[in-house]
């Protein structure tokens, strides 16, 4: 049976050769811990890893001047990312403001943060997933601590009017964060330019890492503001029984998982080299030809807006009028091997905003590695699946 | 020039080639992320080494019964586990009890919580990094709501007498977690028969797995307890806002470290084909041979036990009369091509309690793939250092 992966959002696959390649020497040829040992050859290649990877994070998010390559923290995940993000800054009696098409990684952890006394206000997102810049100065007319958003919905791909976004916070004086998730390493993006406080990003979608990678780009004054999630060995300033407030120590505690890193590293130097832009007009003309044939199928009820209406990123969730997505989702990978993911996909906001809640939908987000043929077999097997259903 | 690696208490090296080999195999031949796909065959292989690795996890620290494998957290490092467990656990005005010859990793998030109103009591060691158990009957006289302990320290070897402390513990009902960074995968350890309530470990030493990977075998109601770190998406109950109390997605938020995790599956069972007891045999004839070899050098000041005299693992700290331990570590790594790691280890209420703090020790700690012969050339290298100085 023919492959095709169609999962991307979830993560990509497969990875440049480049990256295993970089995990697997690193194990085997490098392997030392960093600022752990005596400054052997091979503790310094680890701490070259760690800072190249952050120096090639700063330049293609855009960091600060100055601040790069220190005010780039890696982390295990952009869950990990957000969890540092906004239990750092948050504290009982603050009002931050996110939107109505958030992923779990930023709506749980605000969950818990309005237990503990934060408030939280949601804004909400048109029915094809956009937060309207007027939504935003209106909830602003409020005082507000911190707004944090998605660049781009993880079920509809709608891509946030994010420099519009920046400039209205700017003018408040709010912090903004963002939750580039899907985009990073496909939408280029200038933090440092925009002003952003914290730019959240994993390893393993866009970026083509591997998973166990992600990190922040900081504003340096606001990660001065925000205190340590983890607390632990730092490899530095070891006399001291509490947390280092020096960057990048402050935010990274223990060992790093430094194998992951060698292979994020050698990711973000095979975007350097194929460009995001180049990657960004690969996917969206699959994208494209993803739409066209979804909209051909009979019953056809897509989420997000259409390439031609709205700024968006080829990812599609879908249902089909009297199917199941659940089971179409089962019935496209058992009978045809193509992979896509049904249900909520940790978004229940998302799809509370969307029309699609509870049940779902089915999502198909194509990748940089997916060919034209690929996305007309699985537009093919589709269409006879509501066929015969 | 010769290469002796002996700083394997900071990573072991090298790993296992299966432990490589199953990290590149996942990388290239797996690789879809778990929980979020279409239950694809890949996606029940991610699965797969998820629970394959939890399930281990559970046979090598004698998780308890009935809970295993849910019951075991796949976490970043030790570092990444000890900070969920104390901050999952301890609230505002309860007492923790702990020793004076922890890592950072346990003394900077309690420091953390200490400022948070958490009041921290530091149980004196002996000279030699022992924990006297009348000292932890003593401590318990008065109220305590958790006791966290190092399995043996990081600096000197000193292997402390758990099931002496976890009976104590036992008896008052107060919960005693334990650090077992530098034991897991050499030493035995049941923690469902001592009743230990969370037993942290990290992936990268004694285990032979990838950096970026450790976990947490929880005593399930202890698990119940605490209260989760970071809140994201699980791929489970994805209809919530908050974060599912079920196991094990209560404490793993956000995509897993997928590679390490299938390296870490395969460095447990290497260890189970090898045996801990048989590893643990040959450390310590290594560690022996080390001691005797260190003792023979005119004006070494050795930290810890000797290995007649109390239990102890192969990790020894050590100054010579009038050589500064950096530049000895140095001298060493360059002139003679041997790896430690002078200074505080992260560290410093263990170096006081050693009396070896501010100016540090350095510390050699050979692994399972050490030889006689690099450590008679270390041996050898040291005296010469030593006579030239």
């Amino acid at each position: 049976m023919r492959h095709v992966y169609l999962n991307n959002a979830a993560t990509t696959w497969p990875k440049p050769p480049e990256v295993s390649d970089a995990v697997y020497k690193f194990m085997t040829l490098a392997g030392a811990n960093a600022s752990r040992g005596s400054a052997s050859e091979r503790d310094l290649r680890s701490l070259d890893i760690l800072f190249t990877a952050r120096e090639r994070a700063a330049k293609m998010f855009g960091g600060y001047e100055k601040a790069a390559p220190q005010y780039v923290t890696l982390t295990q995940n952009v869950t990990h990312s957000m969890n540092v993000v906004l239990k750092g800054f948050l504290k009982e009696g603050m009002r931050v403001l996110t939107t109505s098409v958030e992923h779990n990684s930023v709506i749980r952890p605000l969950r818990e943060l309005e237990a503990r006394g934060v408030h939280v206000g949601i804004m909400q997102c048109s029915l094809r997933g956009f937060l309207a810049p007027e939504t935003l100065e209106e909830a602003l007319r409020e005082r507000a601590d911190l707004v944090v958003m998605t660049h781009c919905s993880n079920v509809c791909g709608s891509v946030q009017p994010i420099e519009e976004a920046a400039h209205i916070c700017a003018k408040r004086g709010v912090p903004l964060v963002l939750d580039c998730a899907q985009t990073a390493g496909i939408l280029e993006i200038n933090a440092g330019a925009l002003g952003v406080a914290a730019l959240c990003f994993t390893g393993h979608k866009g970026l083509l890492g591997p998973q166990g990678t992600g990190g922040i780009v900081w504003k340096p004054e606001f990660a001065e503001e925000c205190a340590p999630l983890l607390e632990g060995g730092t490899g530095s300033l070891s006399h001291e029984e509490t947390q280092p407030s020096l960057m990048p120590d402050k935010f990274e505690a223990g060992t790093q998982n430094l194998p992951g890193v060698a292979g994020l590293d050698a990711a973000f130097e095979y975007i350097e080299k194929r460009t995001a832009a180049a990657i960004a007009e690969k996917e969206n003309e699959l994208g494209r030809r993803l739409e066209e044939g979804l909209l051909s199928i009979e019953g056809m009820r897509l989420t997000g807006p259409l390439y031609d209406e709205a700024p968006r990123l080829p990812v599609y969730s879908f249902n089909i009028d009297g199917i199941d997505n659940g089971l179409l989702a089962r019935d496209l990978s058992e009978r045809y091997g193509v992979e896509g993911r049904p249900g909520l996909h940790c978004s229940p906001l998302a799809h509370k905003t969307l029309g699609t809640f509870p049940q779902g939908a089915l999502r198909l987000s194509p990748g940089c590695f997916n060919t034209k043929e690929e996305i007309d077999y699985t537009v093919d097997a589709i269409k006879e699946l509501a066929k015969n259903r």
